[in-house]
């Protein structure tokens, strides 16, 4: 596993001597898991000119949820004289001679980059900009199994709740339920706030759970993801509270279920990312839900839960194979409720069977 | 309620005309919370040449927990165009004619910094500095009464949960299990991650919970706070699990009680924060405990769980009436555990009875 976060900076550096830059400071955190094996708080991590250093404000703790750092990694720890990481990494560099450093322009605040310039006046500063971003979208197959260990994690979070009662309980107990099941199921805790909405609620992106009790012929949709070992994937579906779904309801489900699984159907390997989204944008469109859809129809998972690549209109890029991905349409329709439906699939070659699923809950529409 | 968010605006602008900038641009969440009743996804708010703007990534959605914006200010969202909040408010202040404006550095991002001067090279940025972080100090009573609510939220759950069985089960699921009691009493959620610390993690400051389970003998310890209405605060308490105590376990108890008493008999207005600091670190000092013990005796709370002012050995200021602060020594002793007191004050004057302790939990030391 040491190798792992070695081979990862080793690329980073050719990059880095590919751009003009011998040396790299690192400071976004899901950066510096990704290339440290862990990033404790405030840590930054510097490709200086002969070695690679974690710094960090404290010794880090052992906290197996976090990641533990390479062992073949020198850290070093400020204590008790305080400060910030950066500028004590950048002291250090220049100690060892080093003219220039690329640092992370899109993390770093315009108050620290001006206090690394102060210890550094001679230092030349350039921007890495998303390097590190863009060498984590392509997954190893340990990065996958993590994936797929959290995507069942949270399969069978959700299969409990489904066999529970839910009328009459609330978006939020039932949001905290999910999560309460999904660390019994060993995850590292939540990927992100669990999203519960019924009735009018339904189908709404990123509904934070209320007070709002199920009902009888409710939509009700469901967002969850775990997060093990750092990676976070999602799983998102909706269903129907009672015994009987209403027209308009079924209608929609298979709208939506038909734009989903166009957008899934799209992944491969030189598929580019807007064509992805447009499969599944389109059959909304065309049933005249434009208004009010959600700008993406998917991203990248990972160590965030939301990284490269957007698969929306005006994304540049294309898929390669191992690059996992969610595919999330959904419809709201304002004061009724709606349908979202959001898997996490892993890109394969069509010789190997095409996109990997790894949230395997049913799609098929339940009435609860 | 609207006149308190513009009022506190038209304070800023005061600030901001004293320091020779007419135009400010907030971007930290918490501060455009504090200054327009909710912080959208993304919002900044811009205090323009003539009038305020609110301008929002989306339509602000309506979320109880989070706020609402201030009637009073006009609300700008960009929709469909997405791009940056910041460069648009930045664009639309060009247009008024605004030559100058005062930006959160300590917050922005080079990246971001740079794309506001490429949209108005003309414009004169200059650092707005901490300014709403000191406005934010000195709480006033619907705030505090906010505070007050949270702590006794927090009480709540903490005096369920110490009459459930506490041996056997994990540090994890206890936490879990204060959530959400948290929620069930009204918290919009926790103020911070729980930390349910037993056995020799106990006094471990920032403990994450493990699968460790509590045994008899143990001491256990918990930290744990509500967020209402936004505003967070903090309660922690030790106790031991079992009938009796080890002499131990009694010695260090005393010890940090001791402390952590003279921390909170220290505040006052007028009193130095260093003061405070001393007046607990003092007495851990001198009985052989200055290794490993925390950089901050305490630290101000509100919008963000942590907030000026710190209440530690180099911080330079004085209390005032009507702080919140919390007061939070503990001691660690690796592989044996420690002991951890954390009560959430207002500094109060002295003819009106001293500093308003919220989190009225006893900290006599309970056998559990």
């Amino acid at each position: 596993m040491s190798e792992v976060y070695a081979s990862r900076r080793t690329r980073l550096r050719e990059r880095c001597n590919a751009s003009g830059s011998a040396t790299a400071l690192i400071s976004r955190p899901a950066n510096v898991r990704y290339l440290a094996g862990a990033a404790p708080r405030g840590a930054v991590l510097l490709l200086g000119r002969r070695e690679d250093l974690l710094v960090c404000a404290d010794p880090p703790d052992d906290r197996p949820n976090e990641g533990r750092p390479d062992e073949t990694l020198r850290v070093h720890s400020l204590r008790r004289s305080g400060g910030d990481p950066a500028v004590a990494a950048v002291d250090l560099l220049v100690g060892e001679g080093g003219d220039s450093l690329a640092v992370e322009e899109h993390h770093l605040t315009v108050a620290r980059h001006r206090a690394l310039r102060s210890v550094a006046p001679g230092l030349r500063l350039a921007d890495l900009g998303g390097a590190v971003e863009q060498l984590r979208v392509v997954k190893d197959e340990e990065e996958i199994s993590c994936l797929r260990i959290g995507a069942e994690i949270a399969d069978q979070a959700l299969g409990e709740l489904l066999e529970s009662i839910l009328v009459g309980r609330t978006e939020r107990h039932l949001a905290l339920e999910l999560e309460r099941r999904l660390v019994d199921h060993g995850a590292d805790g939540p990927a992100f706030a669990t999203s519960v909405a019924t009735g009018p609620n339904s189908g709404r992106r990123g509904h934070r759970p209320t007070d709002r009790r199920v009902e009888e012929g409710d939509f009700l949709s469901v967002c969850l993801g775990a997060s093990y070992r750092g990676y976070r994937c999602e799983i998102g579906r909706t269903f129907v509270i009672g015994t009987s779904p209403a027209d308009w309801q079924i209608e929609l489900y298979d709208l939506v279920f038909a734009a989903q699984r166009a957008g899934r159907e799209a992944l491969a390997p030189g598929a580019a990312f807007r064509d992805v989204d447009r499969a599944a944008r389109h059959i909304l469109d065309s049933a005249g839900h434009s208004e009010g859809l959600h700008a993406l129809t998917g991203h990248g998972v990972g160590l965030e839960i939301e990284e490269d690549p957007q698969l929306s209109p005006a994304a540049m890029g294309k898929l390669d194979a191992c690059v996992p991905v969610t595919v999330e349409p959904g419809v709201h329709l304002p004061g009724r409720g709606g349908v979202r439906i959001d898997d996490t699939l892993v890109v394969r070659p069509e010789a190997d069977g095409g996109p990997e699923l790894l949230t395997i809950t049913t799609k098929e529409l339940l009435a609860l």
